[in-house]
């Protein structure tokens, strides 16, 4: 069943955690990022580093170049975007992670973010992966709605083939039959690959499930399968957020997200 | 979204818990279920018992029909088998749950379970369902590879309109494109019916990945995401097994599932 | 990547064509069956049934026993359903086809019908199969929606080993995730079966679209990429119909769709 | 249904059919597309060329820049592959059609091609959709494996925004969960396409199925179900083929899948 993947290769090849400033991903602790869909304005991001800063997460999130479906919904603020991160991450040292949609754009992004992020729906934009193989950035690789566990590690082989080895992976789930959640959680294939690959994997449970309520649970669901880390999104304020309104949580559900990762599990009976 | 799905009705109407004997599914405590995929003889099913309770398990699991996808595989033992697995059961007072695939079999599996199963196949054999729905057994109502959530519910329905309203969901992988796993574990699911429903829920991990070192991985997501309980399958010497040879755990990698499971997750960074 | 499956040995038991009184499914021309999702009463069978004998169909569907996803919508009329189906293809010197669902109506629905129809829902109910397998009935066998072709051609082995080897396949879409189309219809699963096996293979594209305006090119496209035959739902006013009204055609509309299969396709530029 | 797209608007925006050089797609005839998975020498393109305009192809297919899923297969030659595609076209009076992966190579390749294919991977690419938006070349879009039709028609609107609005559709194929096929080719989704929008649609059968003896039924159905025509591979010796070995045919087989396009369908009973 293995036999696509070089197995003991990758386990070789790959750092036992990935560095993004002083954030190790991939370690003995779950690494916790969050931040807006998209970055909005000043006040919108300014305050939510802060929040989630206090909260508990280790990493700022925001949206400046916007992969939407329709090219007459929000693209984003673009570079304007990725300077109001730049001084929100800073505020509140923390490093921070932003999406490159474009292969004109990967040496602007890559000056401004701390760790360069791959859209699912450029997993296999493979122009896009060789270019970000050039640079010396981490990379967050979502995994594609389609993609095989074979092709996700065939595009990290992208941009490791240009020599850049710091990739995380990302579970965001994969395309399902059932309307009732916008996509299937994939835990198993994250399960699969903690236990055959070294590579770091988090998981992403807002545009997995679309619905606010079902981010925490599936959080922690992230966590207990083996994830190193979970990213999600906080708004201050989620029903005014021009992206994702039904899935950002607010400072407090944020807050309330990571109390119940912390609870304990209930005792076997 | 929830157009369909009359929720609140579904939340009076389902009692707080599922009562297969001493044990309760739903209640504040993880329910471990276990035992092997089929009943094979005396010593293995007598073995099995002793073994998953001194573990923690507190329900036996066993196929004494089997819903093999060739005819020509294993077909179970039938009666035979459904009174090795009271016997094992009785002996070691673990109540005892088994499959019914056929009408005509219902009132006598009833009469030797303590929780009847109807099998993923059968999700939509709708005679069956109302069979069932005639006797006064709990039921353990494994989701279709296909079915939506509310496709799923719906099948409750068959069985609580015949006057059964003591049904527990059983969450075992859904139908995907990947072949690294035999299906895709649904937990988004699972945390849908518990925010949404009062039905108890366990997973299946055995079924759901069909390889051996992930089912402690996926047990213990099942349980963060919110499940009530698991069901895994468990064998003297997997290796040997009649069926499921890949996935089902030895009593020692049983017995480390569990202490996997009370493991606390890692903290967060 | 046919390891599973006795290709050789499938096209050496199966027979060169089925017969369903004097029509033979599998020979060299087109059977279209058509007839209402349900029969709902004497004039409405009465009158279908003449009018898709006069349009060219050459077997009468009709549903007496309705697989519906919830308890609470019309389950079918049952063995008066029956009757009036017989009457209706005596009068129109059409066999019958119509769907079982339970193993313990199997000898009834025998005695009125020419062919039993076993549903998606039930392609895995190995209990009913049997049952199937020991009457002499033609059998139309449809796939399940999450079936694959191995699990397909092995349920239809639960049939044959019964001694009943009369079997056809029918393709009636599988799940899909497009939220615009009722299921996905798989006419590459129809090619695969014509090209590999010698089972007669019919698609339903009432089911498979669950659109009226798009039954009649994918019946076309069934028979281009090689099914032996068509089944399509007709009812005297779709909109009044008791299930499944938005796929139905009315009379004139059956009519166009035979008019449209037998116009020619357009030429090569 | 239609909700979120609005069909009226895509009729009235759509020609009614898409010129390439002296060939209309989305007119009354079929157009035919074939060629070699990828353009290997001179040889190849240049026999393959001349083969497939006898055999009645009018556009000549052949692919320079390659998205192999793993960056260790062949990548294709890229603008050398070009030139010779061209010089290929010329020699026999075909149009051209190659796909472009990089925003950096769009006007290279806008300067050989007389169409421009984006690939399935990078269907919502958006960043090259809207560089290919400026062009004012034909584009041909194919579907992403993962891709609803809403998803489909939105990533053509980012190539209309831009002023080019001579866009065709392909079909290639869905992720689906059956291992004897590649893909699953969506005809429902073809025959919605034509009924909804006034899209001219393409489908792909060598991609689809990944099988050679299917390509000719299903690019059969593929005309039945209403496209305007089907992109086909073929190679001079399929078994020494760089890419694509499995499913490209060879000269024969391609003039005898014209052949069988011709056959009347067979006459219904």
């Amino acid at each position: 069943m293995l036999d696509a993947i070089e197995t003991k290769k990758i386990k070789e090849n790959t750092a036992a955690g990935v560095q993004v400033c002083d954030v190790t991903i991939g370690g003995t602790e779950t690494v916790v990022i969050a931040g807006p869909c998209s970055v909005e304005n000043r006040d919108q991001i300014m305050s939510t580093a802060a929040s989630v800063k206090e909260s508990g997460a280790r990493i700022l999130r925001g949206g400046a170049y916007k992969p939407r479906t329709s090219p007459r919904s929000f693209q984003g603020l673009g570079e304007k975007g990725l300077k109001l991160l730049k001084d929100a991450g800073k505020s509140n040292a923390l490093p921070i992670v932003s999406e490159v949609m474009s292969e004109d754009d990967v040496e602007l992004v890559a000056d401004y973010v701390d760790m360069i992020q791959i859209g699912a729906r450029n997993m296999q934009n493979f122009a896009l992966l060789k270019k970000i193989g050039q640079t010396r950035k981490p990379v967050l690789l979502k995994r594609g709605p389609a993609a095989t566990i074979k092709e996700w590690l065939s595009a990290a082989d992208y941009i490791r083939d240009g020599g850049n080895d710091q990739i995380v992976l990302c579970e965001r789930g994969i395309r399902g039959f059932d309307p009732y959640l916008r996509y299937t959680i994939d835990l198993g294939a994250v399960a699969w690959i903690k236990a055959n690959t070294d590579f770091p994997v988090i998981v992403d449970p807002s545009h997995a499930t679309g619905i606010r309520e079902l981010v925490s649970p599936v959080a922690k669901a992230g966590i207990a399968v083996g994830a190193d880390g979970v990213i999600v999104e906080v708004h201050p304020k989620p029903a005014d957020a021009l992206s994702d309104a039904e899935q950002q949580l607010n400072f407090e559900e944020f807050n309330g997200m990571i109390a119940e990762i912390e609870s304990p599990l209930p005792s076997i009976a």
